[in-house]
């Protein structure tokens, strides 16, 4: 069965929502089926396929050794959020990787690429990250975006097409729009494996995510594979969050970060110990003295507009998927050529079950 | 309907399972159900209640408010596993939380209590903590315990009944006969808050497990509530089996240790930081380095048996409950007096994940 036939039939099945974000209607899957992944989105019959997933691997050279049966091109992961931007009845749009039209993105395109790629070009659909402290998902951002937000394309679609955009295609459409591109750090293969540590040794002292690895060939072989500092980061950043996230969030990152450091040969000094350990506590207390204040646990995030409305229909939108008392709106405001959004997530499950340990609340465990 | 009559009607529903330990047989609950304990157990229709589930308090202060009417007892939590002791056809036996019967402890009675009580008081059901660095369950032991095994009686059930004996008729056969007792700290209630601080700062700088507290009233209301001490303890000695345990193992004691740290006062010591983000990582070290050694990650226990024939019974009953693959024999010899038993239990699931990860594998998280 073609693949857009499979779409056709799981609409008619009605595996998928109907979206209406402003005048925006469109039909969305919300999860995994028969082949369509998550986040599938269909715009007058225009499907937009889901990003797929990317396997992860934990070490570097059984894991080439394992997936990749050619050279591969290694990019970096920037830390981010996915989205795919393609244009619709004339208009830029961004979809979230859950197939969430995001009001702020598209909002924000002018600013983060050209846009002329779509006018000669307009079955396009750029597969990106956007990344930067100014973002309203987030906690986390590479260090190189020091403020506001930043687009990274990292892959190409088309419209109606589950495939991605051959790798020297993509590079060529990047180059002649001048696109944004994640770092790319060239062609490898297992022979190159101690360029590519010393490559994950540079990525992880600077703070950087980790790679993607392509494989170089038309099955197209992907995986990831992140750096121990951005596992530490994580914890940091989330801590707070410990009775939100799911607790394998944590266990899981403790051990890519020691895989990390073992095929690395890095040692474990007493500053990572002494961080790691402190991430933890620091992070619980941190919620203690939010809760001790507001009686909520919360993280409060803060993103710049072009339009007004645009900020008002992001704030719509987040209410409806994260339930409307979870999201404050602390200020929308006027700020030179910019509408800046600041609001708060509120963390539900932590704040109850903080409330009802300091209560005085008992659990059974 | 009468507690034995709920028994007598799930034993009916076969709600039970048949257990044969050498020549020992009786119904087993494996679950909860309709009012009955899990680990509830019937030999030849007497019905051994399971010791039922303790609430867990993480504050000190809001707890006791919330959770207690009338002054209460504190009695130490000792960090072992919990038996139920109890003379049948002539012979005393124990009885694990799940209601396993266990040849190890029933070999060790002799050795850990005065058994003369069972000759006066045949219906009488103990329930105790056995502890110590040469037990076959817990990785951790109390610091008091520095060699073998030792039993702590904290409660009296009688047999046919869900109930435990009175506080004070406990205390009166415990001394009557010389049982050896968990700490007893004394009676408590809310205006000795600060002498109870106190009392949990020394236990937790003595790496002690925690308290039990027991409402002096007929309704005998418990909670149980643990240093920080004991939650970096754990994480120690468990981070080697992070893979095989629930995830959220690591974040409740992570949570519990920042709870205690706060209501106690204690600020965050580097040297607290840096043990616990080390032991994390030293765990999960040991973890990759025995797996590269020994294609398997396990734990290594040992104990001591008076009888040859129960340390083999021992050995089997493990086998039959972890499979058998999962339990390795090292070494069954006379040492002097006793029989020096000594095995590994293999970590199954942290093999698995282990090996499937240092082979290259790919996982989608």
């Amino acid at each position: 069965m073609d693949a857009n036939q499979l779409v056709l039939q799981a609409l008619e099945e009605q595996r998928a929502t109907t979206e209406c974000v402003g005048s925006w209607r469109y039909l969305r899957f919300p999860h995994r089926t028969h082949g369509i992944p998550r986040g599938t989105a269909v715009f007058d019959g225009d499907v937009i396929w889901g990003y797929p997933e990317i396997g992860r691997i934990l070490r570097l050279e059984a894991g080439i050794r394992e997936q990749f049966r050619a050279p591969f091109w290694v990019e970096e992961k920037v830390d981010g959020y996915n989205v795919r931007v393609f244009q619709h009845r004339g208009q830029v749009l961004a979809l979230t990787r859950r197939g969430y039209l995001c009001p702020f993105t598209t909002d924000r395109l002018p600013d983060l690429l050209p846009l002329r790629i779509f006018a000669e070009h307009p079955d396009l659909v750029l597969c990106a990250e956007v990344a930067g402290p100014e973002n309203p998902y987030n906690e986390s951002h590479p260090p190189y975006v020091t403020e506001d937000v930043q687009l990274f394309v990292f892959d190409m679609m088309r419209k109606n097409d589950p495939h991605f955009v051959p790798h020297g295609e993509r590079l060529a459409l990047q180059q002649a729009y001048g696109l944004p591109s994640v770092p790319h750090y060239g062609r490898f293969e297992l022979r190159d494996l101690e360029r590519l540590k010393a490559l994950l040794r540079w990525l992880n002292a600077e703070g950087r995510e980790g790679i993607v690895l392509k494989e170089d060939s038309p099955r197209d072989q992907r995986a990831k594979y992140v750096t121990a500092n951005a596992c530490l980061h994580d914890i940091q950043v989330t801590a707070m969050s410990l009775l939100q996230l799911p607790p394998e969030f944590y266990t899981q990152r403790l051990l890519r970060l020691v895989l990390f450091l073992d095929e690395a040969e890095l040692a474990d000094s007493p500053a990572l110990c002494a961080a790691l350990g402190e991430a933890f506590i620091a992070g619980l207390r941190q919620a203690l003295a939010q809760y001790r204040q507001h009686h909520k646990v919360f993280r409060t995030f803060r993103c710049r507009f072009r339009q007004e409305a645009n900020a008002q229909l992001f704030i719509q939108s987040l209410r409806r998927l994260l339930g409307h008392p979870h999201v404050r709106q602390r200020r929308l405001a006027r700020e030179g050529a910019w509408y800046v959004l600041e609001f708060d997530k509120v963390l539900p499950k932590e704040t109850s079950m903080l409330g009802h340990l300091l209560g005085g609340g008992m659990v059974f465990d």
